[in-house]
């Protein structure tokens, strides 16, 4: 199927909801000027849907394979790799230090939507060296970052993250893998992670892994982690003790390798330390944060691509009648209505990565409410965005018929894909606790507050209006519940006020630009999504002990 | 992963909801009284849990395989369909007259349930015969009775529907497959049919298709179709002009064939018809009323599946603390409102599914106001049910975490296999379509008004109170709308009403039984899912404006 990517919603975003011009009157991105904002766009574009794009199927039918330790990607791939790195893409929102261009992340954003949106599985690979590049630039040595920054940052070496053990998940504080001091200032790894993206492969010469472990006598739980970056190559051209030892069978993303990683079964592999000592958390947590929005992009690209393959067929497909004529699908109300709310929720989603994209550039620039402002809307990206594109890719499949059940037709495929989003770099659980735990009272909730405030000073309608003040009542509530209460209340809230952010950026963008397809999703959001919202406020503030009436066995 | 069939939840609504002593009361039921009912639940679930369900990962992996036209079942299969057979479970509720067992649809609902639980793909097979049944008993000949029907009752020979052609899906009346005389009181038919299942396959020596097809000079449209019987194995022992040139690859239900059959490619396939000439889609509508209805039990089977599953899994896995010490993840809150809205929506569809079954055999019975109540239930039932079905199995998956996303762990297949039901049958919007184009119209609207009636007259609670009295406004606005503004608020107002039958049965049973789990879901749905349905209110009333307010190239 045809995809092409919409620039100029793309556009559109930056220009009204990020205000990139306003950030290129700073220093930091002065070069973001808007003849090359527009290049960025055009180039980031034609790249996907050349490159990426015609190795999407071959990614899924045939998938990364292991044998003998040693990953082999699809056909194309290797070539197309080479050709990302080679054309720079790699280095767009990187230090300008270590070879990047330092372009806005909500830029970069543009390009990891369309790589998300022509080929999630391989997109996964620089996803994954985006924020290794991060961690390493916050906090690893001059001597680390001089040996390894560059290369991560041009896409010569992609990069890894090793959190996940399997008894430690979403509970990363359990994890076991160890770290011995070798002497020498490097350390020697051992353990086995699970579920590790690209943690083998043949699209570069050399890996490197960033990995959790404790040191010995190390605290227990999440104070007592430090993280390790770990080569594949070691500088002196050997091989590092560490091997992918399986490759999971997966619903989708087949292109991604999700390996079963052991460090360290001949004596420990080895690697070095990046920031201090058990502060390997807060190094994570500088490889999440963006990581999180970066997987927001990814329910948005696969949204947008569902969408439009949807509205095609939908054009093409002729079934009963309308005045007296055959007619397209898509002119019957109820397809009509799968096909508004695919690319409404699509536009939304789009709208609230963007932003908070841009919320994390101005912070950049020293504005410490917006940066607060980005720590508030990362939780509602990831998991909102997320969950419209299953629900976006799963209507796909409706609007195909009997057509979208079958592989061929490639609608089943994006509903696979899209169905991990939800679960990985912090489920959407997850992200939906840190939401009412610690965004809420962020700042002592002037974070929070200022975000409504901002809708209730801007829109125009009441409904929206509506939706504002009850998450407002909810926000207070849930502040004071005991911490059950604000969990068993903390997914819906979260839906609640994803769906007031994108209302209302939509309805600015709607008004500023009198867009067509801005102004019906637009309306769509403030008739339809917003009052379905409003649905959700009685689970918001519903307490827990409608989930603990009965003991959990009883559920069975 | 081990399954239990909920024999007690099946029990509590046979007799609180579908009221099946009041239907032995009466000639048509007396055999199913007290101990034969027990009796049968407990043989269906055990036959479901010993059979079927062995046979569901290899139905999966290895799936149903075409080669020179002969299809393979998986190994097991044949044993199996065989043990059912033998073992009469086809017969229970097939006409005495036939070998059948004459029991209320209501309880066989309990043993299609549990083979859809066990193993959807398999259980499509059983579930096409029984519409065959149903058509057949109806409108054939005696002489087409006498020789096919005590074989198709009793298993020995599968039948299969033969309804859609690739222009022709749910525009049936589309359909260009012909019937010509032979002169004998035969027809030779020919044509195309695609997405036929359990087309072909080894599991018995003949297989009775009934197809759609058009006579010389038939109308256009649905006035011009007729229906015929078309068996594999002609009476004199001959292979009749048919055959399956392919087998689709579909998203899941791999053990279920998916067949594109050719007929008369020499000649003409020998057919009977069935029914008068031009009254094929009478006996359709007469095949498809109760597979819509076993469609939702598709539904119901896989929530029911999912959640167990979840459940296990979520009690068995250990994450993070509570109280300072480890704990299982399903006592998380924000897991446990998972498990808890999975458990709830599996009930409410199997509630709203055995209703609707029940209200057939009451009709049954001679009570017309059930038969009309049926009516305005199925569409409900199929699409609420299959809406759950996906649901709950994404849900599944959320719950499994990374696991989830594995194939191993067999999550993912439910959302595989749960992902066709709102599409066949006739698509969910087809059945919103139906809810408010005839249903809401029914009886002069009595039909349903009585519905709304029945809810008010039984409820305590305020919330679903509330939301009758919402659908009954909305109806009321519906019923004078232009048709395109009915189309564009059928699926919300499906929901509403199904979110409605489903609290409102949920209800009675928690109150006449006082069930631990049955008050633990119906308190989940009057306090969560009726007042998410409340907000859909909006949506269902907001007319088809907003959706066209831009060409459906716009949205593309």
């Amino acid at each position: 199927m045809p995809f092409t990517v919409p620039v100029a919603d793309q556009a559109r975003l930056l220009e009204h909801v990020v205000g990139i011009e306003g950030l290129a009157q700073h220093e930091r991105f002065a070069h973001a000027d808007p003849e090359t904002v527009e290049a960025v766009l055009e180039g980031a574009a034609s790249f996907a849907e050349g490159e990426f794009l015609p190795l999407h199927r071959i990614g899924d039918e045939v998938g990364a394979k292991l044998e003998d330790g040693v990953v082999t990607m699809p056909p194309g791939y290797r070539e197309a790799y080479r050709a990302f790195v080679d054309a720079g893409w790699m280095t767009l929102s990187a230090p300008t230090d270590f070879g990047g261009q330092a372009m806005p992340l909500a830029l970069s954003a543009a390009l990891m939507e369309n790589l998300n949106a022509t080929n999630i599985g391989f997109a996964l690979c620089p996803m994954l060296s985006l924020g290794a590049v991060e961690a390493l630039e916050a906090h690893g040595s001059d001597e680390l970052k001089a040996r390894y920054l560059d290369k991560i940052v041009s896409g010569e070496w992609p990069a890894t993250m090793n959190l996940t053990e399997p008894q430690a998940g979403s509970d990363v504080g359990a994890l076991t893998s160890k770290a011995e001091p070798a002497g020498d200032g490097s350390w020697r790894i051992s353990g086995q992670k699970i579920y590790i993206t690209y943690g083998e492969h043949d699209l570069a010469d050399n890996i490197i892994h960033l990995v959790l472990a404790r040191t010995p006598g190390a605290p227990e739980g999440t104070r007592g982690i430090s993280l390790f970056l770990v080569p594949k190559i070691l500088p002196d051209g050997s091989r590092n003790d560490l091997v992918c030892t399986g490759l999971e069978e997966k619903l989708g993303i087949h292109a991604s390798p999700t390996c079963v990683m052991r460090y360290g079964e001949n004596g420990g592999a080895t690697g070095w330390m990046v920031g201090p000592e058990n502060g390997g958390m807060r190094a994570m947590f500088t490889m999440m944060n963006n990581a999180r929005l970066n997987v927001g992009l990814q329910g948005v690209g696969l949204a947008e691509r569902a969408t439009q393959e949807a509205v095609a067929y939908a054009l093409d497909r002729t079934q009963g009648m309308r005045g007296g004529r055959p007619t397209a699908i898509a002119e019957h109300p109820d397809v009509r209505r799968m096909l508004m709310r695919m690319r409404a929720l699509t536009m939304g989603a789009r709208a609230l990565c963007y932003y908070a994209f841009g919320c994390i550039d101005k912070g950049e620039t020293g504005d410490t409410e917006a940066a607060l402002r980005a720590e508030v809307l990362i939780p509602m990206a990831k998991a909102w965005s997320t969950d419209v594109g299953v629900e976006v890719a799963s209507l796909g499949i409706q609007v195909h018929g009997g057509m979208g059940y079958i592989e061929e037709t490639g609608a089943a495929q994006h509903l696979r894909d899209a169905r991990i989003a939800p679960i990985y770099e912090g489920t959407n659980g997850i992200q939906a606790a840190d939401l009412v735990g610690r965004k809420l009272g962020l700042d002592g909730g002037l974070a929070f507050d200022g975000l409504i405030a901002d809708v209730h000073a801007d829109t125009q309608d009441e409904r929206l209006m509506a939706l504002a003040d009850v998450i407002e009542q909810t926000a207070t509530m849930l502040r004071e519940a005991a911490p059950d209460h604000k969990l068993a209340g903390s997914y819906p809230f979260l839906d609640m006020c994803s769906v007031m952010v994108a209302a209302w950026l939509l309805e600015k963008v709607a008004i500023a630009t009198d867009d067509p397809r801005t102004k019906a999703a637009s309306e769509y959001f403030l008739s339809v999504l917003v009052p379905e919202a409003l649905g959700k406020g009685a689970a918001a503030s519903a307490g827990a002990e409608i989930l603990y009436s009965v003991p959990a066995e009883t559920l069975a």
